[in-house]
């Protein structure tokens, strides 16, 4: 029988404000889609439910920007108050050029405009990236495993990126609970005996891309459900995702 | 209903050499798997299998390193005559640290080692990527099409990259047929009326990372179904993916 993972989108979610129980309107949605969730899922949640469910919300005429951010605006054409928000965001710039802004957010990913995102907001109002990406996946794994009893699922939290090189943005993890980031082969060899070129592989990464597949930008379905992938069941942190500074050939 | 996609890992292949008909291997081994190819389907092949049956292959007993090569194997520690074949697969290179050589390849791809790979491939013999994986793409296709009969799919060509800033490697698209690479959303506006900020899914990359969630490392899984996915029919190629240096902030 060949291996077979299943992507499951979830939509039918009421838009999300602060304060929201998300795990309460993932498993309602879920429902009432007519499927559920089950022991060893991964559960692939976008970065914007969670951050207006957490308040992660910015009005822009409340901000101030600071001279840097007015010189940043003279040399990108964007709205002071905006790059005033990405830079309290960012640890520091990693490229600027034109319009376009490549920041090191305090988690330390590398990321256009910090995460910070004017889309599916609305009025003046701008979203900030999750706080502890980690923490927000691990609040909704705990509050749905308790909800359903007896199952054990891993959570996904993921944002949509661009990347050097390649063109075209795709999903990455930057958040993550009950799975290991990584699947590892280091050491292993292949039927030949050489030991495998590559030995860790983004598992997280491609879960959050596979899940992309069934996130239709404009039809709100901000949740995934991943049934069928055999991961290693760990705390889990997308920090295992950020190359450090120091081992990184391209910051 | 939810929105499905589901991921088929077609393992069962027997080991690809030089001049086989890669088509009707693939073919077989779906059968052998008790499921088939439908009208729709991505198919999704790894780069290893269609380098061996396009007989990339080189001996290194057979390559005789030039002056450039003896001098990198000297800074990298590595084989002189596996860093002549990479140095021939290279337009240039983009990096090189300790034993880490980032090379853009003749198809304009940024990999380690210009993709050249010693893994799954045995007796002192390096593979290197299809010369042109969008060919190779097209040719599976039309001749699985052809055998089916009156059945629209796309294929993509699969290898697993490294990238800058995160950690683990991805699968992505290096060639492909019958699809666009891209999902564009360029001037769509979010259900509050804005433009939305990330516009241009990669599509391709993202199927190409799903499917690795089928193809574990050691189990000859060289290829993978994707099936539920509305992709762009189109003639497609893996050049759409590659950002061109003038754009490249990274390079």
């Amino acid at each position: 029988m060949a291996l077979q993972v299943q992507i499951i989108g979830v939509g039918g979610m009421p838009d999300v404000r602060p304060g929201d129980d998300l795990a309460t309107l993932i498993l309602e949605a879920i429902r009432g889609q007519g499927v559920d969730i089950e022991d060893g899922d991964v559960l692939v949640v976008t970065q914007k439910i969670v951050s207006k469910a957490e308040g992660r919300l910015v009005d822009l005429r409340q901000v101030e920007p600071s001279p840097q951010a007015r010189e940043l605006a003279a040399r990108t054409g964007k709205d002071p108050r905006l790059l005033e928000v990405i830079l309290r965001e960012s640890r520091r710039i990693v490229r600027q050029e034109r319009d376009v802004i490549i920041c090191e957010t305090k988690h330390g990913l590398v990321c256009a405009n910090a995460g910070v995102d004017t889309s599916n907001v609305g009025g003046g109002v701008v979203s900030l990236l999750p706080q502890n990406p980690d923490q927000s996946a691990e609040r909704i794994r705990a509050a749905i495993q308790e909800k359903k009893g007896g199952i054990s699922i891993a959570v996904i939290i993921s944002d949509t990126f661009g990347r050097p090189w390649r063109e075209g943005h795709t999903n990455v993890a930057i958040g993550l609970a009950g799975m290991s980031a990584m699947k590892d082969y280091v050491g292993q060899t292949d039927p030949h005996g050489y030991v495998l070129r590559v030995s860790t592989m983004a598992v997280a990464d491609e879960l959050a891309a596979a899940a992309e597949l069934v996130m239709e930008k404009l039809s709100r379905v901000p949740v995934a459900i991943v049934r069928g992938f055999d991961y290693q069941r760990a705390e889990g942190s997308g920090r295992e995702l950020i190359r450090p500074q120091e081992r990184d050939l391209f910051r």
